[in-house]
């Protein structure tokens, strides 16, 4: 059986991604500093021996005799997706990807190094090396995979995506973004001059925020019999489905963006812990990319989390663990005036729902460009600078530390990532829209706390499909329609303009 | 260049026990329980691919063809110590072990359920299957290796180690024990008499505990930044060299078994800390088997830490992390009336430093006899019975739970190893000795706190000589003479009967 001998296969893979994913997770959470050379090198042994094994030539063989075995439906759309999977982790040369990693390695330090001083003009020649290299990659990968170069890179992250179909969306959403900030500021401006926001009443203390983030956590449904919640310098959410591991980052004199963002991470975490378990090795069986995952995410934070309803509900809790003192002497209003802050700023992830997107557009055509060649890594200041100005208000020419060198993003040579932030914040709301549409009590459940049924719609209509669509079939079976624009328009519109 | 291939070998070796130690250490530390199946899985896949690497029969070629190279001294021993290890890994057929491994984890779980009853009869079979499996692994290993059945078990623990070198210490240090407990308990009760023993001052808080014992560690040399301490069911030290995670249990009611605990595993870190660190990818850089590691750790537990020099230090610590409350109104002599109470019992792991050894020694005996068939697993409990009665005047013949059932070990298949417990407690004053002979301030240097000099004597006579030496070799290396059970026999004298 050929199948089997892919099964196997897959299971030691799955060990070997078992063990790098809570090597990471422990180097982010426990490691003592002195530990890091030798688990870099560990980690570095392993990933090569991960690669080695997932790349293997003999694979190409099994790949082709299973397809022509007697399968059953499962294991036929196991094998399409691992026919996908294997086709991008060999479609470049290893000379190549060494030469890259290189180039990526050293740009990312430097960056590391140079960023603080915004030194653009030392930085640019370990950029060049890395754009040049990713224009290679983009090449090769679009060669063997029959694509447009950008999108080769984009299917990685999200297969299926295409700059065809996403660049008209974010054409729409741009447009009435630049109307609608201003609105939104003029709003807000309004609202503040009735009603001044409240400052904090901190300090809060780490062990209440704690408790305060688990009793959220649990009430949205995480299962920590599989996961648990830690501290770490930058949140994230990592383990293996039966164990999912996520963190947050506390600040004593607020509580909002330790809660908010272990909300956001809780939304990732309920997509792992909602994949079928018995998957769990096959490529198929995992989540379908980084644009459904941010969509996960975003659909606790946005659509649940950031609601006046929730609030409604959690302003209760907020007093029970943080102490009456907390939110004394605040009402809904003043809490949601914290939650909906809109203010254009040059620091994509610091960024609102409202001006965030326009971040991702400017970092989405620019790429572009680069991939095409028709902009070179010395042109992106001004390109970033035009952009900035244009979109948001905002000058970056004189501070290169606050524009194109905030992220980490194109040192490290990921190009083709950006979208999925954006795409993520649409696709949520255009699921919250399916979902509200199938079940209109949505809204009520959520200022009863109550998410049973808003998580069994999520677990029947992505978690369970897990990788057996692409990326815009599974938004298409999930909402009835293709990715659009007017929802997550409709979403702002409600929120900031209602 | 043949031994750079066994050296990039080593290295990939190395990145997997890395992840297989530190997979070990999380599940203990951090894991919930929901992802005990996965981890399970996960391990057993990953230690399957370690072992099939380490005993690639390629290697056996690159093991000869580096012998006959131009090598460097540290090379040289190297591979002296890589031949043995890969000879004592490689000495079982796959499908032997296979079998064993089944009949093991089969008597392992069985011993697990039907230890709280003490049900011997329905285990019975189960141990039959592990012994009959281990008699075949001894024939095995003794005729690869050309040792006796026994020796040829306790070499993968103590490597140069003999039954007939061990067995006359053993016998030494019995007899001086049959007439010494008596002796120390009669004096135990003299002292009592004249002082009762003061009931400890709880509750004593998890915090504070844990403050104490971090800052008895950091006294002790512990290094922080390649290490830590966390808690666990079983505490432990695990972990890689170059971050050593300790674990320790907390009980509120009294603070000594946690300190103690954290003290004894203290001795294993510094161990493991102090290991040359060009060599941790080789297997002569990691520690010389368990009798000397154990050796580590009752250097520090019994030698230093259970004695009146370090109270007299740290009586003043207890106060100043406990509270002043902890030890109000007690004296050092209170203090040292705890942490040196004897009373045999019928449990090793509760045993104190002077009953202890005759529960390795009746272990000892019966497992010799297991390994020459002179005495069957169903004999077991009358045999375990009339040594308990003789050795320590305890009945175990009605409580099997407390007898023969009471460890893991022979339920898990591993044989040979008791005896490293006690020889690490001989071999531990015999080093304490040789350390005072060349630094007669050694026990001043307690009592200040200092401990530098006794750890660069450590580090030179054991810690860096890591596995270049057998286990008698390094014991006459570091004190110049051979094993001799009259240090701890005089150890025993000056702490119970002065
Ligand atoms: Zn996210
Ligand atoms: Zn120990």
């Amino acid at each position: 059986m050929t199948f089997s001998r892919l099964d196997t296969h897959c299971r030691k893979l799955e060990a070997m991604e078992h063990a790098l994913s809570m090597l990471r997770v422990d180097e982010a959470v426990m490691m003592p500093a002195g530990g890091g050379d030798k688990r870099a090198e560990a980690v570095a042994t392993l990933a090569g021996m991960y690669h080695q094994q997932a790349t293997a030539p003999e694979i190409a063989d099994w790949i082709a005799d299973a397809e022509a075995e007697d399968l059953n439906a499962a294991q036929k759309t196991a094998l399409i997706e691992f026919r996908r999977d294997y086709l991008n982790k060999t479609c470049l040369p290893v000379a190549f990807v060494e030469r890259q990693t290189a180039a990526n390695m050293r740009s990312e330090q430097m960056w590391r190094a140079l960023r603080p001083a915004g030194d653009w003009a030392e930085f640019l020649p370990a950029l060049e090396a890395v754009v040049a290299a990713m224009r290679e990659e983009a090449a090769l990968r679009a060669d063997v995979l029959g694509l447009a170069p950008y999108d080769a890179l984009m299917e990685q992250y999200d297969p299926g995506n295409r700059a065809a179909a996403v660049a008209p969306v974010f054409d729409d959403l741009k447009r009435f973004l630049k109307s609608f900030i201003p609105e939104a500021l003029e709003h807000q401006a309004q609202r503040r001059a009735r009603r001044p926001m409240k400052p904090m009443n901190g300090p809060f203390p780490v062990e209440r925020q704690r408790a305060l983030g688990l009793s959220m956590m649990g009430a949205l449904g995480f299962d920590f019999t599989h996961g648990r919640l830690d501290v770490s310098h930058h949140p994230f959410c990592g383990g293996v489905p039966t164990d999912v591991r996520m963190t947050t980052r506390y600040e004593t004199r607020e509580f909002l963006s330790a809660l908010m963002g272990t909300l956001h991470e809780t939304g990732h975490a309920l997509y792992e812990q909602g994949l079928p378990t018995e998957w769990s090795h096959w490529p198929v069986g995992r989540a379908r990319g980084m644009a459904i995952h941010e969509s996960q995410s975003l659909f606790v934070e946005q659509q649940i989390a950031r609601s006046d309803v929730f609030w409604s509900w959690a302003m209760p809790h907020l007093a029970e663990h943080l102490g009456e003192d907390a939110v004394a002497g605040w009402d809904l209003e003043d809490m949601l005036a914290h939650v909906h802050h809109v203010e254009p700023g040059f620091i994509r992830v610091d960024a609102d729902e409202a001006t965030y997107p326009l971040h991702v557009i400017l970092r989405f055509e620019i790429e572009q460009e680069l991939v095409s060649g028709a902009l070179r890594p010395s042109d992106i200041p001004e390109a970033w600078n035009a952009r900035m100005v244009e979109y948001l208000g905002l000058s970056t020419l004189d501070n290169p530390r606050d524009g194109a060198m905030q992220d980490v993003h194109w040192p490290a040579g990921a190009f083709g990532y950006f979208p999925s932030y954006t795409l993520g914040a649409m696709i949520a709301a255009q699921q919250w829209a399916a979902l509200e549409a199938s079940h209109p009590g949505a809204r009520e459940d959520i200022a009863r706390g109550d998410f049973t049924a808003i998580n069994a719609w999520r677990r029947t209509q992505i978690w369970q499909r897990a990788s057996t669509l692409s990326t815009p079939d599974l938004l298409v079976a999930a909402t009835g329609e293709p990715l659009s624009a007017r929802f997550f328009e409709a979403h702002l519109r409600r929120r900031y303009l209602g």
